[in-house]
């Protein structure tokens, strides 16, 4: 059972107890969540810490998923990734399937009494409609909104104007295009989740022995999905010139969307561009490795390397940091909010293959310098990219929006 | 929005009048379902026909779903598979990870003014610990219990034994050990959805263009996964025994489970004992087909075959049968409740080749055989394996487990 105590030690008992007291405030209200599990797992990851957290505290804050057909998913994906600015051809067939979808979801699943309803990106977005509408509704977008698709925008506008407001992940994401109100809250990491929880050094060992990771040299690694947007093949290409002055490993750990061709086709260029390093054992995939053995890369390795040349946020950077290993990333995305440069970590411009290099041979050789920016990091990531802060940032919101009665 | 209206013409005014009677019994009535998505499509297919329709005669079923970490779902896979036989290293790592997901869960799952809770399958079970219990608790599980590995079945026992009554869906997976209640509910498949819906010629005519099957030759379908159980290298040699026979194509529909390597290798296997005929255009494969295209695929078929060695229940049996096609099946699982021999399709012994071919011979060389078998395949699914009848028995249950107060 997720417990806040379980948080204290990580982040300060000044900030538990103003947790206990901002949530004593909401200690009669009953709000729900939404979202749909099927893309973005990383929603589902944060509501897996958020909402356990909000219960412990004492709001009644429930968690309903949304279930749809694989046409459904199929039209949603298409709309996730025209708000991120595909093009997208807006047929009625795919408005009609989006819709009716959500009415058949709220066919079954009630809501009443509560006092405010949390819905999680565009997939559960229109289901607004088919309520009698009896308390604030709030969209979370989780999504970069700064180019979406200029007619699939405007068809979704006309749900979101019925929301009491939107929160967004980036004042990047504000539109000024919107009468709705709009704030800001970032996302966060949970510290106490398989990803991210302290590990005994011999279980990272064990972890590093069982993937085949031989430790005999520093490790440079990426973790990220094999996609155009995380530069893979660039990635390899600066390795090759950290190469040229320190010996070193690379390892990029990622998996495929099984659903994603296009995912396929990058990692076989990633994999002939890394051509004989990959036989030498110099650089190394990692497919589909469970959460632990990610956590355990992240701790073992010298330096880890975000170079994205876009970004939703980029919490994967606040998640090596908060292991202690200095990051060098791209200024893409959320990434500038979670490293000052040159304190925290490494800002590069991700296309710059000689800057991106640079900074990683300097930290590789210079480990007092790159020992201070990480724990820099850490206490950046504690300060604000803890689900703590995110727990916080929604009890003064539901404070505000629901005034007690 | 789904209306037991619209299932007005496929099944009778007489039915339909006795559902709504039967749902008058229970109009305050407030139950709820849980499940997982993660693993058995086929269990969250049902729900998404069934739960609907329970609230259009007015009953008021909520449907959750169960969200869990990877390693969480990876734990109930195995025990899934142990249920059906498989052997389960129940380690307390195991245990733990299983309890506790369904502990996190409960915590923002509200369960409270509820009639009754229906739990699908093994991944929500232990959650009945962690309420205070006020009402009926039904667990629901369409897995094959006929001999599950024996350290798993002793553990899920003590969480079983807190139900009012446990269904199953076929009368052999009864277990004479537990002292819960148990009865028997046979699956359905619902004629409204994607995969069962009737579509006009041109539909299917375009869809089999699209996935390049052509018409000029009967042909034999088998639509399931590439699985050891579906044996689907027996499918081929079957095939090549008709086609001595008989000219006519093969077509093998279905999908790897992307997290089974397994899967690969039978389907890499098949391939290979195909040979030529992939070449020559006489064996079909069709790959992640969607709902729709498997629909046309049943429809234009003169045969459907379902080889299986082993079937949990095995409801593609009544979704061909409901097409109008001619069904030939082995006699496992729930096939022989589908199917009366001789009347409306074949049984066969799966494991003799020359017997399974020797039916598909007969119902290519006798249309007029193939068709009265057809004719009598869906009248039989029609009154046995439709929505409705499964929804009648949930009326039917709810009302008398929880009585009017």
């Amino acid at each position: 059972m997720k417990r806040l105590e379980d948080y204290r030690g990580i982040v300060s008992d000044v900030i538990i107890t103003d947790l206990h007291r901002r949530a004593s405030l909401l200690h009669d209200r009953h709000v729900v969540h939404m979202n749909s599990t099927a893309q973005g797992g990383g929603v589902a990851e944060m509501l897996y810490a958020l909402v356990p957290l909000m219960n412990d505290v004492g709001v009644d804050a429930g968690w309903r998923v949304l279930v749809g057909s694989d046409d459904f998913f199929g039209v949603t994906k298409k709309f996730h990734n025209g708000l991120q600015g595909d093009p997208v051809n807006l047929t009625d067939n795919k408005k009609r399937l989006y819709v009716q979808a959500n009415e058949s979801f709220s066919q079954y699943n009630h809501i009443s009494r509560h006092d405010a309803v949390i819905i999680h990106d565009p997939q559960p977005l229109p289901i607004i409609r088919f309520y009698k509408k009896r308390q604030p509704w709030i969209w979370r977008c989780h999504i970069d909104l700064t180019e979406p698709d200029p007619g699939l925008w405007e068809f979704l506008k006309g749900y979101i104007m019925r929301y009491d407001l939107m929160i967004v992940s980036h004042e990047r994401y504000l539109r000024p295009d919107l009468t709705v109100e709009q704030r800001v809250i970032n996302p966060a990491i949970d510290p106490l989740n398989q990803k991210n929880i302290a590990l005994p050094e011999r279980t990272v060992m064990r972890y590093m022995k069982r993937h085949h990771i031989p430790l005999d040299k520093p490790l440079i690694t990426q973790v990220s999905r094999f996609d155009k947007w995380k530069d893979p093949e660039g990635v390899v290409e600066v390795f090759k010139r950290v190469r040229e002055k320190v010996d070193c490993r690379l390892v990029l750990a990622g998996n495929m969307a099984t659903d994603d061709p296009e995912g396929l086709a990058i990692y076989e260029r990633v994999r002939k561009r890394a051509g004989s390093l990959v036989a030498s054992g110099d650089i190394i995939f990692l497919l589909g490795a469970s959460d632990v053995a990610i956590n355990a890369l992240q701790r073992v390795s010298s330096v880890v390397l975000q170079k994205s040349l876009r970004e939703g946020f980029g919490l994967t950077v606040s998640e090596a940091m908060w292991k202690g290993t200095p990051v060098v990333a791209g200024a893409v995305g959320g990434i500038p909010l979670q490293i000052v440069d040159g304190e925290s970590g490494f800002l590069v411009d991700p296309t710059d293959l000689e800057q991106t290099a640079d900074r990683v041979v300097t930290l590789l050789k210079d480990p007092a310098l790159a020992s201070a920016m990480a724990e820099a990091g850490v206490e950046h990531v504690r300060e604000h990219f803890l689900v703590t802060r995110l727990l916080g940032h929604w009890l003064e919101l539901l404070a505000e929006l629901t005034p007690r009665r």
